[in-house]
């Protein structure tokens, strides 16, 4: 066990791009727990789009960082220490302890993990919040229907490959959208998505209209951008748009401007924004499904897992890069 | 009567803006009717946004008018012969009997109106189709609180005006966007909003901050374009978004590009492009609402009424510029 702590504080608040000057890892002491507090070794660090937001200082869905703060993130570790009643030394948690190596919590948005057929790092991924936000997406607010066409962005991330598998589960025609040919492969041989798109082929119009001959019911947003207008422009009537995330514009210092908006006309379509810890009283449901779906092996997952926290600077540059293959992970131990 | 029917025919589909020539102005001979039809002679023509749209080879929500057709148009007319059934000489009707004097009917989307406290010229814009536009987009979609915020674009039009006006029934805050001065003191002073932004006066950005001081809750667009990009700008948390309409962008070569759609996600709006004619069934709750807002004089309207058949097509190309000061009409008779 180490006897420092080890956390990565945000040092400067990016413009555009994200660097790696961006953040400051600094040894700290190991904290002391008091009553009703416990101590977390974490183990893994999930890296998500979402932490791009909470870089800037600009209004977002949640409070921004501080400078000089530890960075925010969805951890899973053992408790080795404890003075709460619900936590015992010695049990494997899922929690938001931020980027370092141990982290205290008063037991708040912290759960016991213990299910022995789920892995660890599952908690972060498609039985985490990742997993959550595509079942919420899709279920909810996308509302498929037998025989519909799915369109998903990011297809081969950490949320994007779930939703095109629970598409598939629902008897939709599921159709993704990555970047480059390994991506997609893994979309479509791996995931058992109908197909893949490589955006980076640079025919990702004519590539869709093949993809979809009865255009699109839904499709779940993650990137924004050039990508949306494309896929906007084949919208069938009464689409739906769960709109979760737009990571190509995370980093944009002029954001794109949106050309195809009046597709949502024509097309009475509905599309919302949502933001998956907005929809908690559906987690126990998404999880309930997704680790059945995942035991009898209709869910399948993949894990980009780098060593050591003084590499995740880079590798959630690397994310918003699209430089990762399937759920960002840092192994802290 | 006139001997002869007189009707505004496609002549060219416009590229950009919309000129007299696209328009052919032609007699044709008094239909003869069959059994079940019957002759209206129409005393007033609705001139609409949507008809825009119909001039246009491109995709939309209904079919294209084609070259050499009739215009499509709501008119209100009084049966001069009839061979159906439900319907006897004399008998004022509203229906979509297009741009032209007489129109044979075999009742379908045809209805006879006879509340004596109405005006004929209502069924047309109010207690017609705008006005069910407005009821359906702001109830349904919008479904408005009390004491939130409600803004809408072309506020002292047909749609917009009715809009506003409910907003504040239903106990909402109710700012309208339109253009110049004299729309602005109509919306205000006459309509009773709490607010309107003269967008002419370009400082839209910082009276719109001022005129919504805890933000904007629902959005009910009529115009897009940088209107459209300075309100999302302003969207409260959870806000929703009736897209009922896109004026500004309908003799648009290139369109506009939407540079704030991230506040879609941001704010988890709920966006719904949306056609009133998809919600017939909430038409009778919408006039018996309205009807009866209009007997307690709760509800307003104001009609911009041109003479002639021969000028419907300068007063639609004067419509989506915006010339037009409240319901767009043309006297037939």
């Amino acid at each position: 066990m180490t006897e420092k702590n080890i956390q990565v504080r945000l040092a400067h608040r990016p413009e555009g791009e994200v660097r790696t000057s961006d953040f400051n890892i600094a040894e700290a002491p190991l904290p002391e727990i008091g009553d009703g507090q416990l101590l977390v070794r974490n183990h893994y660090l999930s890296l998500d789009p979402y932490m791009r937001g909470r870089m800037s200082a600009a209004k977002s869905y949640a409070q921004s960082v501080n400078i000089g703060d530890v960075m925010v993130g969805g951890t899973v570790g053992r408790v080795v220490a404890s003075r709460h009643t619900g936590f015992r030394e010695g049990d494997h948690v899922v929690g938001y302890l931020g980027w370092q190596l141990y982290g205290v919590s008063d037991g708040t948005a912290l759960m016991r993990v213990d299910e022995p057929d789920i892995p660890l790092t599952a908690y972060l991924g498609v039985m985490g919040m990742p997993g959550a936000t595509a079942y919420v997406g899709l279920m909810d607010i996308g509302q498929p229907k037998q025989g519909e066409t799915v369109v998903v962005s990011a297809a081969s991330g950490a949320v994007g490959s779930v939703v095109g598998q629970i598409a598939k589960i629902k008897g939709c025609r599921s159709v993704g959208i990555a970047g480059g040919p390994e991506k997609c492969a893994y979309v479509t041989d791996e995931l058992g998505f109908d197909a893949c798109i490589d955006y980076k082929r640079g025919r990702l119009a004519e590539d869709l209209a093949a993809a979809v001959p009865n255009g699109i019911d839904i499709y779940f947003e993650n990137v924004g951008g050039r990508i949306l207008d494309t896929v906007l422009a084949r919208m069938n009537p009464f689409g739906r748009i769960p709109l979760c995330g737009l990571i190509s514009q995370y980093n944009a210092i002029e954001p794109y401007g949106v050309k195809n908006f009046g597709s949502l006309l024509i097309n009475r379509v509905k599309l919302q924004g949502f933001i998956v810890s907005d929809h908690l009283a559906r987690w126990p449901d998404a999880f309930n499904d997704i680790g059945q779906w995942i035991r009898q092996g209709r869910i399948k997952y993949r894990e980009s897992i780098v060593q050591g926290i003084e590499n995740a600077p880079a590798a959630f540059i690397g994310l918003l890069a699209g430089k990762n293959f399937g759920k960002q992970l840092v192994k802290l131990i």
